[in-house]
């Protein structure tokens, strides 16, 4: 191997080895996937249009919305919001196409929107499991070393939200100590608080401190779901919420929360139809508030197994209407969220990894901009698993991989290694090998190819077992990113004074930031 | 529910749970997805034709067909074949598009090409494995269990070929066994032997007992695997079964066998170059031995892991390939044979069930017309595994139900069920619910939705256990379909006298066909 030709290589391999805390953006390569003709997509808005406008949306316990509404132009009944074609897509097409979201480390600001992608974990769960200890309820300590592996892992593009819920923290407190862990333990982008509108402002004053009021109005640094409560409903904790960030310019990614053939009708057009139409009520709400706030379609859609009632993830109905997603989010010109690495199962065995890769690849090929659960998630969202974490992020590059798409440029056809070898003989040690070994093919971290009598040897460990081993060795080399001191002890300073207002329970006296 | 409704509903049940040996065709109503444009498989073609013309294949030990193609206009020059883009496009043009394998039940014929899918079970593993006795060299017995399974099996269209190798039965004359177990266990279509011409020879006339001499002439009864021996090489083995097959008219899958990094260059591009050049020169001979004799574009592709040397599955790299050649066998107008549930893990936990599901959705999506691999595969394809086999059947379940696409009637669009239940209500008990809950969305039969505490009461099983009771389970009620006596007795009459002329190591007798 020449020198020059060695020099590239390691320069390449430095490039694919991301430091912690490095991003390289993701960017997909390939046509995306589709699953509805354009007229396909035209009759599934105007199905969302008759929804909207015959059955409408009820909005529950927060009259300031219904009071919006009927500003801009819908009708409003008691608790029910009908609204027109025309008003709701003047409202709609004020939505930016793309945003960028701001990190504390320039580097790791991330593109929301166009062919950009980005991976963040789990959301949600009250539980965690590992294979020593199995499930039991989560703790802050659980949330900060998810925290951890998401700075660590290269193919995380994102802190996400709430990793795991922090039961053994106080309810009131909870999202002062995760908004913390995510700001001091990681230097990604991280997402707000939803649970009140007090928590969506406590999010927006430290996103000031620690980047500036000025910056965080021209770009967002916090990404929040605010959920329907489906079919065709939102309610006042989500929307105050949302009426928060929207003020404030920050992002929000409207999501209508499905399970099909409970929370909507038992099959994927109408259940396409009803998602659209919340999706945009919300999404028309944010932009009657403040114009040009970013917001992203979001879907989180699974459907019912009729036999027990549970969702089931990784179908072919589910696949269907992530892709059909996809393109009804496109046709509005909006950043799209779905997907995950989703999966029922309450083990990261066999079915986990099954539904796992049956939902991540179709989010990956849809085009979806913001992927939530991209690593973690374990029986139906009520589990964040250290070693599904583990598992999950190894699909994640691989597939990080599928999206470069095919090179065709002379030196990928490889003549000089056809040339060197001919015919019959095989291509290891040729020249364009040697050039190319060290990044010609994703490199596995926790999925062995050892052969049968290695692998007993090593005593014979499934991916389960593998993934144990990394994750406790990722928290053991962890180091936490430095922070500006001055920064730190203005957020512990805002932090303390909320602390004292929600034990004593009394109103939130807004920051002044420094 | 009304009486008409549930009638319907019921007819809906019986289609969809098809009995054993009844299929339903499947046809992908999806768009295909595609990852090189027009003018990347034109620069692929176009690679492929220089490595014909310039690098040549190596034809091994086989004189007729270096002869063949000598006499067609080939250039020879000692083993090896060089061919220009002319000369092999005539010959590659002559073979159809799209095809029909017979099957012994007429409704078990199975159509390859166009955009029908055909599911056969895993091919080739020396070793069985299950939860019980773990890895294990593969008996007869396990043969006849996997072709019992794939019988059973309402996602497996076809019985397959040498679902696992029969280690204890005299090398000489396994074939036999194997057939017979196909033809007597089954009613599906089969694949036939390969590894002599003279096995050839004893699956055409085993073929022409079952179903007639005239009618095997006119639609194959056979469909079997000629490896390329990659780098562009073929051996007398492969080449003397195919001359056998080509000159009865019998269908063929020509497939490059490739690790790429070792049998192919580390790139992409080169190793679909090399692939391309391989699969055509294959079909072109078998078209020049009889022209328009069945044949599919065979594509095995993994790539390698630079640390051990061993092919990895359901990696990005690979879903590429399996992808583009998908779009080069098109551009042939040739059917097209790839991927399957494929996995380098060594049991059926997470790293299988996500590398399986990277490699059998985008196999689906490609619109691949032959999955062999669709069940059972494990370790590289070294074990077929009994409880592989029922988890990979669900994972095939669900992607019939998605290569079914979405249909946009007004009953999808579930008007009845807005009006019915109106927003913020549940659709669990609406009419429209009622009459779609059979068959609104897939049904599993061993990935499991039970929630938490239920899941612990059945002792905490996780899918390899609930695979290891669902085929005990099918074994248990197998029966085999009924064969006419007299066909039978021929065929066990031939196989009596193959048995004696292997045994004493005598020559071929042809046999005359009653």
């Amino acid at each position: 191997m020449k020198e020059s030709t060695r020099r590239r290589a390691r320069r390449r391999e430095r490039r694919s080895g991301s430091p912690p805390g490095s991003l390289k953006p993701l960017i997909n390569q390939l046509p995306l996937v589709t699953v509805l003709s354009d007229e396909g997509v035209r009759i599934i808005h105007q199905a969302s249009m008759r929804l909207l406008k015959e059955q409408g949306v009820m909005v529950l316990d927060f009259p300031p919305a219904r009071e919006t509404f009927r500003e801009h132009g819908a009708q409003v009944e008691d608790d029910l919001v009908r609204i027109d074609e025309d008003t709701l897509m003047h409202f709609v097409r004020q939505a930016p196409a793309s945003f960028t979201q701001l990190a504390r480390k320039h580097d790791n600001n991330v593109q929301i929107g166009g062919n950009h992608m980005v991976f963040a974990p789990v959301y949600g769960p009250p539980f965690v499991s590992d294979l020593d200890g199995g499930r039991r309820r989560a703790s802050i300590e659980d949330f900060r070393n998810f925290v951890r592996m998401a700075y660590l892992c290269p193919h995380m593009h994102h802190s996400g939200g709430t990793l795991v819920e922090p039961n053994d923290v106080d309810v009131r407190e909870r999202h002062l100590d995760m908004l913390l862990a995510h700001i001091t333990l990681s230097d990604k982008a991280f997402m707000g608080s939803v649970t009140h509108a007090d928590n969506a402002r406590d999010t927006v004053t430290l996103a000031r401190i620690l980047l500036g009021a000025d910056a965080i109005e021209e770009n967002p640094a916090a990404i929040s779901i605010i959920n329907a409560s489906s079919p065709l409903r939102f309610d006042d904790r989500m929307l105050g919420a949302l009426e928060v960030y929207a003020r404030a310019r920050q992002a929000v990614i409207v999501t209508p929360f499905i399970i099909a053939g409970a929370m909507s009708p038992s099959s994927v057009a109408a259940t396409l139809a009803q998602q659209n139409a919340e999706a945009l009520f919300g999404i028309c709400y944010a932009q009657m508030l403040n114009s040009g706030t970013p917001c992203v379609y979001g879907s989180f859609l699974a459907n019912i197994d009729m036999k027990s009632g549970a969702p089931c993830f990784g179908t072919g109905e589910n696949a269907l209407a992530l892709y059909a997603t996809a393109q009804m989010a496109r046709h509005y010109s909006l950043p799209y969220r779905s997907g995950g690495n989703l999966t029922a199962a309450r083990t990261p065995g066999a079915q986990a990894g099954y539904e796992s890769a049956a939902t991540m690849l179709p989010t990956v090929q849809a085009g979806t901009n913001f992927v939530l659960h991209a690593a973690g998630w374990l029986e139906g969202g009520l589990i964040s698993s250290y070693e599904k974490f583990i598992l999950d992020a190894e699909m994640c590059g691989m597939l990080v991989r599928m999206v470069g798409g095919i090179t065709l440029s002379d030196e990928d056809f490889a003549w000089d290694a056809f040339d060197e070898v001919g015919p019959g003989n095989h291509f290891l040690g040729s020249e364009h090998t040697m050039r190319h070994y060290t990044t010609a093919f994703y490199q596995q971290t926790v999925f062995s190819m050892d052969n049968y009598e290695l692998w007993e040897e090593k005593g014979s460990p499934d991916s389960y077992k593998l993934a144990n081993s990394r994750w406790k060795q990722m928290l053991k080399e962890y180091e936490p990113p430095t922070l500006d001191e001055a920064i730190a002890e203005e957020m512990q300073a805002f932090v303390a004074q909320r602390r004292n207002e929600l034990r004593d329970r009394k109103p939130r006296t807004e920051w002044r930031t420094s």
